[in-house]
């Protein structure tokens, strides 16, 4: 791929993005201006300049790789996006649907008829089909299947059938094998028979029959003596996945070794396809995202130009669950209402507390749910990071408790209620650190991604308690 | 690496740190009885049983994999965690100093004097020296310095000298180059004669004197005809890096073209190192998990049993920039305790006014920050964004306004203030909207991470318009 097109640098190909904006603009321009003259729209498409610039347009494109257009099509609005799409070579359509999110190919496919997707999923591999099938129509999936050989058809039926985050969902088939009772020289004269090899290829795997048995290095090939054997020079001890492994588990191994590539085997240990690191890399860059996308409450990948409809419903889930936590947190206030109307400073001190305890406690949420990820936290250690946590917040409880004390004091002339804001952030801290350990852990106990739901369970529980604990102290204490 | 150690699965490492667990708390307890008889640490150290349990911890511990002894490291408290440290070969002493976290480093290089030091520094190649230097004592680093033959020694300082999350930073000096003016026959001989290859080689650097203008792809090297020129098989587009590249940059570049390494040249073309994949998938796990870390406001990577004084100071710069933000929003409040001491309801109603707010603008502000990493926004689509963005503001606006208002109505039995709060949703949710675009954009354009500071200024804005919004409609409105 690499030798084929141009590449760029982020650099440049932001220059590029700019370029075709520019491009845009100017045809939105031509456009407008023959609509005010009332010309048909027949008009324009004779306009000459219209023309020259379409010509323009596809200059800039068919030099691109498709990752590159892929980018540019992401940074487009809808309708430009779609011009910029029908001019794209049918030829790169695949490449191209494969790299953009999947919010945005959703939006290419619309546009697509039935002839022009089976095109483009045809000059994909079967793992690559796979990739895209959640957003392709059930017929096209039909005939493709249809139109695929046995083998083919049985990898896409099989692709299809992995959970989502496993390495079965991850693996290709482009692998290339050697029988164990050869030499090198042998393995060597098949690999220039095969002419071409598959990118991210850094070992053959080694076969008995069709049991996978050991893996040879090309960097063992290359510095060996052609003369050795496979078997002597092959390594036994090797990584290797499952198609039901977690990916991300399988992920952690590719950093933990340094892996390129690995072979996936099954139960009997018949080897059926393999990992590579590109994969891996898109699969961590996606995971990074989808949390960073899921602890902000949206739902799914939104297309930065998706209309305004489909951007709130992809948001609604989480501010309706906001608005209930809110509203509880709201009649605990309501409950203290009576203290309010006699001291209404109470009022413009309670967010503050309520405030910190839920920052406090996202830090503590934070590298809680951290630690879990990377398998850092087990049952002999929870006891000591539940103390270390208690400690900061009792710690930090002293020094800010302090500060909002004074504060209080010194601004309502009312050393008592300096000393319930104190109190009650100490207390409060301490809830927060307690609930930063535990809502994630339950989470994780429960099979649920602690990454998702525990900040807003945090928030509800330090704004809940925050004001409980403040309008109680001082209700109790002050009036 | 692969071939010499056991290889493990997430799964298989996480009973390993149990096991280790397991012995250790055996260990304590056998010490916490010794302790009880009274008798001094002697006989601890003279106990059969004890020594039983060194034997077997260094059993398990000396077939790990260095990354996988990293792992357990990072899992386990201070004390035991210096107990394993010792009981490691010092042979691998370097390569954990390189995969364990920085927080994770500092405690064990504490327990090092300098010539363990020394000694494990010397085992690593210059760049990964350069990658634990920060760590190192000012004095450990120049008697390295002088130990080091002079190529080594300019590598070192070169490498010293690039900025942290730049490409120099991040590259290795382990390349192979040929050149152009041979067969690939006289390539392979040479291949032979050096008989072992780097890791994630997957190409040769062609060179003309010292200027590199060509790569040598080892698929190609493999399937050519041995007869013919390296000149005429070599690529001669390929992706190249500078030193002073930004590592975000390169890593974008390694996930579009799906890169194994690219070579590193200098202004005048010159080769001057390579990079490869694996650093620049520990990056973007780092990068990740970074930007997860601040943007929860935790200065640095924080070990998880660290002390707690260590742990109060990683945290207390972005508590105290919250308490500060918190002090405005409630001095906002204060302004209108007027009003709250006629109508204590609007003390209950207005946190949810500044809590949705804050978490639809966080919403937005998500979006924007990933399109802005992404490249995706530029100033030709940034205003279609902002009017997406208000639309969903008003859509949400319309919804959850209504929502709240009948809640705040039906609850106080007042349509007026039913109405002040759905008015007030409204507009706090344009602000949301507004501020989530503006904040991560102004950011970047002042060359700040827009990932760390947004969520905080959010927040303020949220919080001190929502008070105002509401409590000033409410006063104008209702009193």
């Amino acid at each position: 791929m690499t030798d084929t097109f141009e590449n760029h640098s982020q650099e440049t190909l932001e220059a590029h993005l700019v370029q075709v904006q520019t491009l845009l603009a100017k045809m939105r321009l031509v456009e407008e201006l023959v609509h005010r003259q009332g010309g048909p729209r027949q008009t324009l498409v004779e306009n000459l300049v219209h023309k020259q610039h379409l010509a323009e347009l596809h200059r800039q494109i068919e030099i691109l790789h498709p990752a590159d257009i892929a980018y540019i099509l992401e940074a487009l609005p809808l309708q430009e996006r779609r011009l910029v799409w029908e001019m794209v070579g049918a030829e790169n359509d695949g490449e191209i649907l494969l790299e953009v999110s999947d919010s945005v190919r959703e939006s290419l496919i619309q546009t697509m008829d039935k002839a022009e997707l089976l095109a483009a999923a045809e000059s994909l591999d079967t793992d690559e089909i796979a990739d895209i099938a959640a957003d392709l129509p059930q017929d096209v999936i039909q005939e493709l299947l249809t139109s695929l050989d046995v083998q083919k058809r049985a990898r896409l039926q099989s692709a299809l059938s992995f959970p989502e985050d496993s390495v079965g969902a991850l693996m290709d088939y482009e692998m290339v094998t050697i029988r164990v009772d050869v030499t090198l020289e042998v393995a060597l004269r098949y690999l220039r028979r095969l002419g071409e090899l598959p990118d991210q290829l850094d070992k053959l795997f080694v076969v008995d029959h069709d049991k996978l048995i050991g893996v040879l290095p090309l960097k063992r090939l290359l510095t060996t003596d052609p003369e050795a054997s496979v078997a002597a020079v092959m390594v036994e001890d090797f990584v290797k996945f499952h198609p039901e492994d977690e990916a991300h588990e399988a992920a952690q191994a590719f950093e933990r070794y340094d892996l390129v590539m690995a072979p996936v085997v099954d139960a009997q240990g018949r080897l059926i396809g393999r990992l590579t690191v590109d994969a891996v890399v898109d699969y961590i860059r996606e995971s990074a995202d989808s949390d960073m996308l899921s602890m902000a409450g949206l739902k799914e990948e939104e297309d930065l130009f998706s209309t305004v409809w489909n951007a709130a419903k992809n948001r609604w889930m989480w501010l309706a669950i906001n608005l209930c936590t809110a509203f509880v947190a709201s009649r605990v206030i309501g409950a203290f209402e009576g203290s309010i109307e006699k001291l209404a400073a109470l009022a413009a001190l309670m967010p503050i507390i309520a405030g910190i305890g839920g920052n406090s406690g996202n830090q503590t949420i934070t590298l809680i749910i951290r630690g879990l990820a990377l398998g850092h936290i087990t049952p002999a250690n929870a006891k000591r990071l539940v103390l270390k946590e208690l400690g900061v917040a009792i710690l930090n409880g002293l020094v800010w408790g302090s500060v909002v004390g004074v504060f209080a004091w010194l601004l309502y002339d009312n050393p008592a209620l300096g000393g319930v804001m104190a109190l009650a952030m100490l207390l409060n801290l301490l809830v927060a650190a307690l609930a930063g350990i535990f809502i994630p852990m339950t989470l994780e106990r429960v099979k649920r991604d602690p990454a998702i739901g525990s900040s807003v369970l945090l928030t509800f529980v330090t704004d809940s308690m925050g004001f409980f604990i403040f309008l109680g102290l001082a209700t109790l204490l002050l009036l």
